[in-house]
């Protein structure tokens, strides 16, 4: 649903819808550069606060700037509502809900004071970072990927689900072959183990020991090793694809006989009736 | 050899035929997706129960979720076994195998306790999976990177061959190089070691301690890193190339009047004169 | 600013610069070969030096070398300055400043004894390898890849912040799901973790323990190996583009006599009739 | 030097050539797969011989089967030198010199006891392999990658040039900031450290522990991860390139009057003089 204000609404507040909600003026600009650099900000205070002996000396400090911000965002989240012509759709939208959630960690430490471990979502907002990139030259690169991807994502989809299968079957045979004692004390471990492996990461936390096991994962790094070029194949063809420039590989014309459509650019003549296009 | 009913067969007999092994009708796709739901839950249960505390404390349920999908596959397995004009050519294929291999495992515990182990076969009826995707956009998305796959295999098979070589080689190498002492105890698992490095895996279980050995494995590394762009590269390439993305685009025929080609696949009609092809 | 002498300075001057700071003169040629072997051999040694065993053995000669090299280097540094038309310019340029930062650390090791560690950089007048590369077969191939590089510079962008906010996101879910008792003592330590972890190398000194925790490592394992396709995809879908190799392959001229295309850039002559362009 | 013999000679060792030395005869094919399993063969007792607990059990087995291969490969040898037309030649040849040295070593155990090791340049014999692939459908396949890496080899040296700089700046930095107490205790061991971590391979058996070396070390990984872009780019585009598969992009000829060389492959006439060529 459209949360942007009516055309009839007061100047105000359409001007300050555009300034919050969108970057093409200068002031919305600024705007959403100033929540990005109070995100990076808030969220820098709360990895250093995280730190055991910066805690200890600048604890106090940290936690101040942390309620600051929190400030902020609570200011913000109340214009955000304000500002919208529909604040229930906005409030429970994906970014409404993270917006929201930036601010109920600090605010929830007066009574619970676990629940600091919440403000990981703060980081989420940082995927705000996105919506800046909505500007100038990065509107046509981040689509360029995005758009990549999207065609890509049935065959991605296939490719994963072989991954899963593979690290399925060959974990489950590693717990058999190698066993408790070796560190597969499971299968969900080590199916952990295979994925460690078929993705090249290898830890090391979980190795194989015995002949048989050492063989099997040589198999398994060798398809993980040959595997990975498959998805790479997929997003580098859909890359390098004329399609991914040129959209229209058919003439936008519609049969007015036999409506058949997808006509080769060049023609002039119907491929399914004969009629004259 | 085809293990379809004949068409003189009763009309039960083929519409459960279509029903079990095919997916293209809305009752067989139900079945497929139904039996691989069951699949899915009984490897979970089988996971879950290599898990000893949960075995602990839910090893009843668990096992009790074991038999009941043992006797739904058994159910399964026989309804194809009568279902098929030749129940032992079904039976001998490898998915007739798999499928038999699957109840097994769950009998036999009666006989031997340890036989749970074999249990493993089970999750490779998840290729099953596969079967599925044989519907709707799947179909040329799993059989675009197959293809693509195929298309490269006499190439990545140079490539795996020259990969073989080069880690028997400087497995060798550095077994004579490091020695017992330092991990690498005999040739096949400094072999293991060269896969390990060469796949960029690295578990770090074995790794060099001698200067020489440093040496040895880093240009193995640089190699190894160099060596990934040829897979990557041949299954791009194959997947980038025209002839991946649709061999025959065109009608392979030539219009009698105009002598235009590059006919749409189904076109009837000339795109150039409206001629009838 | 061109730091060229002018065309009125004296020739031995102009013949200086060329020797010093072109080569594509064999003298100029021959200087820079000879200042890349010193660079090399002096940073040998300042790695000798840094095994202790050499070191107690070899101390003193390696230090003479250290000296010898330092004098060089100094004379050449001293050469560059009377050479170029405005010294200042050269002294604060880039190259300028390393060539500067390749003698003080062995002067101050006078003073201060520690300041031997800053040899680290001389170490970066490796970099003026590339200058060499100028010459024959290197500069197109070394311009290609720093074309398509540049090229793909705003996707890659995009691509690092992507990965970089992914980093974040669960480094500090890890940091609360494992704690410090598993390693993951602090937030900034736990996106260090993640980085290894989504970039594949698996160092395996700090891996997640618990269920959740290796669970959503295997995930981020999985994106990672997923998402080294897209860096790929960018650099090879730039380099295969046509645009990559050259723009301009052909002549934009009609030939008006036989209506042949196609002729290369600096034809005059038409390739079909041989009628002047 | 051509060794194969003179049409004059006789024509048994003209067959015998063919035989031992081609592989596009039936009979040339049968003995180089004979040569071929016979050097897996011998390779793999030596594997089993250097596995403890198999030496202790079957060693006498084993070092009967070596002399057995040795006796083998001293035949083929001997023969090898008796049909070409310049016996030195071939000697002194890489291949030749290979073949010899798969029989030295076990001779050599008669006089000195550790000279099994050299066993190690047997190994090598595997290259033979692919001889072997130059029949059917495997030359093209090998061509094409040995083709587009050859095309792409002066890139590659520049990458490798860019990567052996990047390993030796960071790895220096990284032994100035880290320092020997956490493992870093020389420049060239921090090199091996920084090839290690920029190939993504990762042991950990060194790894950053200070703030700033782990920054360090992410900044690497990052680098490392998107470098690997650069030397898959450079091989997929070569494959994918239409030069990869056609070579002769330009008319071999030069025009007899201006010198001008790459005219068009259909060119009647010079395109700098109009000279008809």
């Amino acid at each position: 649903m459209d949360i942007r204000p009516r055309d009839t609404d007061s100047d105000w507040r359409r001007r300050a819808y555009s300034v919050i909600f969108e970057s093409d003026t200068p002031a919305g600009r600024a705007f959403d550069i100033a929540v990005l650099v109070a995100i990076v900000l808030s969220v820098v205070a709360v990895m250093l606060e995280s730190v055991q002996r910066i805690n200890q000396q600048f604890g106090a400090v940290l936690r101040a700037v942390e309620w600051f911000f929190t400030g902020l965002f609570l200011l913000e989240y109340i214009a955000r509502l304000v500002v919208v012509r529909r604040p229930l759709t906005y409030a429970f939208s994906l970014l409404g809900i993270i917006d929201f959630m930036a601010i109920v960690p600090t605010l929830a430490t007066l009574v619970l004071a676990g629940s600091r471990y919440l403000l990981v979502i703060r980081t989420l907002r940082l995927l705000r970072v996105f919506r800046i990139f909505k500007l100038g030259r990065f509107v046509g690169e981040g689509e360029f990927i995005v758009t990549a991807l999207k065609a890509s994502r049935f065959k991605i989809l296939v490719f994963l689900t072989a991954v899963l299968t593979l690290v399925t079957v060959v974990g489950t045979l590693l717990y058999v072959v190698e066993g408790g004692q070796n560190g597969f004390t499971s299968i969900p471990k080590s199916i952990y183990w295979a994925v460690v492996t078929v993705t090249t990461v290898g830890y090391g936390d979980i190795s194989p020991v015995t002949v048989l096991g050492q063989t099997l994962a040589s198999i398994l790094m060798i398809l993980g090793y040959a595997i990975i070029a498959v998805p790479t194949g997929i997003v580098s063809a859909q890359m390098a694809s004329p399609r991914a420039t040129a959209a229209p590989t058919y003439k936008q014309v519609i049969c007015h006989v036999c409506q058949a459509t997808d006509h080769r650019p060049e023609a002039d003549y119907c491929w399914r009736c004969g009629e004259k296009l």
